[in-house]
């Protein structure tokens, strides 16, 4: 039998960084969204997860939210396919109840005096549309600052929700967004759009990079001309004179942009909260709001065309960020070769604000 | 980047027994149903398995049924894609035969004097209408005793054979039976049973539990009612004078309702045998005989309520043992925090009488 | 808690090879079909793979086909996404560039002066209808011969093109052809036909043997009728004047049948091409050749019998050694019993020109 020849794409890359950051897990001590609030209704549950933790919601029918671990204590089967008893919700299986603090309140057939332990319990909030936890550090809940929606609640705004289930780690999705060269990729939807960098900013715990654009072939399509449409001509939107700012503020992403220093005319919030234990996954929320045109109602007309368009953008940036997902799982490391600075320096950030997960079982 | 933050569920529970019990096996020096006897026509064989032992049932057209290791000594491809020949069962690929005992007795292009070896047959029995094999040492079959099925000999009583295939390690199935502060889950089919614990009684190789129930809340169902009505009104169905006993007679399990030490009314046997190799599975095989009321026929009209209601049941019993299972996956070992003595003794004697398995692959 | 019954199927086979042949790669330094021609369009691309390597095959619209890693040098994504630009391929995202060599010769925003490395460029031939690779040293493909198919481009041959995805190690595939008993499978299709060795040949690199077949039973089939219906009654195809040869020419195998030294009446090639890292799937390439009888135009009319017939004889194959690999991966080694001294030399064969696989994952 041959020696075996070694694969050449398996030659380390001297620019690779100590660590692989496809490894690192979303720092626990900030609030990270888990579900839309419409979801969950009064009286119901609802099953959902960060990290490889199981969640439940749960909504009483007089009082707020509350989130726990979604496994009872006695068999650890789901909490959310339990119903909300009052204040309590009650195990499926035996009965075991448990109330907002996690405390096992009630065996229907035990004394409360020989209660069991009961289960963990989250800091929660709803803020806006969403429901956000906090999973580490129970004490740090109330000092962390909640994520701020001021678009979402500016009646000059019209706020698209949307989020969907994507299966690649957080990190590629900051990375998308961050680097305006994948314009490339959207060239089909969008045209051409050369992107110039302006500069960039890096401080503790956050990096900021601003654009301008200048159209080099296409057309501008309908659904950019929603956003843009009220200040000019079809052909000029993204013209030299907007600024585009995408900025990553641990573990939240925003791109907004505005034109000479005026209020944004588009203006996105979005985060992508790790699903499973290995954090190959992760589940997106996002707020797009849009300024209003000083015709009223047009943007309510032409919305549809906003919802489509972005849809196609959306499903052209979870196509690709999967496949790098797959990529690094074949490959086993990340054997990325990043050549432009901002993407360096939103790598160094996202591993410093990171926690090192437990080596992979695979 | 930082230290990561420990899940508060996995602080072990000092209650833990210090074996996993999910990480036993099935002691194999028992009789184990792998197939009901209508399942394997004459001239036919049928792949079945013992504990991840692939195992192929052969029926001669004349002559009782033998068990073999389901694998040709040769290519090691499944003996039940082959066919039978006489008392001999004949590999589909290069049509090596093998007679009952396992020994290969023909390779069409070999000489008798240089025939192989063969491959592993199983002591078998066929008793009622099931096939039963002993995966253990061959030398006990023999001194082992079968499982006894009175009541479906019985006239007086009619017999429902169930079975199915659950994603569960067996001792859930086991606990799930005996425990019946479970009742909780099937309110909704059989309306709210408080049980009362009469007693246990634990001997070598078998635990007993004795129960009474009154009804608390809901209504009768009907297929409660054909195994009780003849005797009392609707809403008097296991009234506080029926007994209900739950048993292990390792590894078969039982439950038995009367009243006053009379026959039983109902008579449930029940076996769970270990699919694949870590025992993650099992397929079920029950007999539920139901004692035939004074006025004949009622019970065979009535039947198909009998068999809609226990199918319900029966699927909210596999759809919480499978939860668990998928909790024992996920959380890698055992966190039940179990406070009924009945389920903490019964966890024992499963133990004692299990086997080591090996550690998993994962 | 018991101890464990070791199971009779893990005893060592004495008989063992001292390597596991089902774990022994394929050697690179071969030319391997990975595509047929038309699947790749002018202008376009095409992924593929050679045991786990990603390759893109790239058919610009003036120039011949060329073959490179199918991962971005920048971002690890398929190539085969991109778009052919001119002599190059261009990666979806970001729209980086690729010449036939690999050479990265184009970065949107990035000066010509600074581009990064590019990707692994792959030896690659257009042969008959194939697209070949030779995935191995690079400097030895030039001295490394090329398939030759013959009876592909003689008009007295009319020759049909197969090929499909089997999961299994590619050297379950050589010894399926290779071992003629295995006629025994087919013998629904087939009738039943006794082979008899005639000899065999062992040289460096390959091994030969041959056979001649005697009707014992049943029809000779229709689809047999069309490749030899013109010599003879249709009970006497492959009549023991008829010689059979099959060889393994590392790492092709040939079958050929003549008779009294003619040209072939049927002439098959096949090639078993890796698809992923551990090997355990393949796909198969086959040319089947089949001499035109004297009466022209009936082979046309009667090809889709031909075709129907070897689909049959083909799906056979493909599921028993599905079945092999499955008992492989189930068994974790390789426990066959070979007693053919044909097969016996032909694994040695595959085991010395091969390559030592990595230990698995699992």
């Amino acid at each position: 039998m041959n020696k075996p020849v070694p694969p050449q794409s398996l030659r380390p890359d001297p620019d690779l960084p100590t660590c692989d950051l496809r490894r690192v897990g979303a720092h626990p001590d900030h609030w990270y969204p888990v579900a839309w609030s419409r979801e969950l209704k009064r009286g119901g549950t609802l099953a959902t997860a960060f990290a490889g933790e199981p969640i439940v919601l749960v909504r009483p029918r007089n009082g707020p939210v509350f989130a726990l671990e979604d496994r009872c204590a006695h068999r650890q089967v789901p909490l959310s396919k339990g119903t909300v008893d009052g204040c309590a919700v009650r195990c499926c299986y035996h009965g075991w109840a448990y109330n907002a603090d996690g405390r096992c309140t009630d065996v229907p057939y035990l004394g409360k005096d020989r209660l069991p332990n009961g289960v963990r319990a989250y800091p929660v909030r709803e803020v806006g549309s969403l429901i956000l936890v906090f999973p580490g550090d129970p004490a740090l809940a109330d000092v962390t600052p909640l994520p701020g929606f001021a678009a979402l609640e500016d009646p000059a705004y019209k706020t698209r929700k949307f989020g969907r289930f994507v299966r690649c780690h957080y990190s590629f999705m900051h990375e998308n967004l961050m680097d305006m060269n994948h314009q490339f990729m959207h060239s089909k939807q969008m045209g051409q759009m050369k992107p110039r960098v302006l500069g960039q900013k890096r401080e503790a715990g956050s990096i900021e990079v601003r654009y301008s654009f200048s159209r080099v072939g296409g057309k501008q399509p309908l659904g950019e001309a929603v956003i843009f449409g009220e200040r000019r001509g079809a052909d000029k939107a993204l013209a030299e004179r907007d600024v585009m700012t995408v900025r990553t503020e641990y573990p939240y992403q925003t791109l907004r942009i505005s034109t000479d220093g005026q209020p944004a005319v588009m203006d996105l919030w979005i985060c992508y909260t790790p699903q499973d234990k290995e954090q190959r996954t992760n589940r997106t929320f996002g707020l797009l709001s849009v300024r209003r045109p000083k015709v009223p109602f047009v943007i309510d007309l032409l919305w549809p065309l906003l919802v489509a368009f972005t849809e196609r953008i959306f499903k052209e940036d979870r196509d690709i960020v999967e496949l790098e997902q797959a990529a690094h799982d074949s490959q086993g490391c990340d054997l990325n070769q990043e050549v432009f600075p901002v993407i360096r320096s939103l790598r160094g950030l996202l591993a410093e604000e990171g926690v090192r997960l437990p080596q992979p079982a695979l």
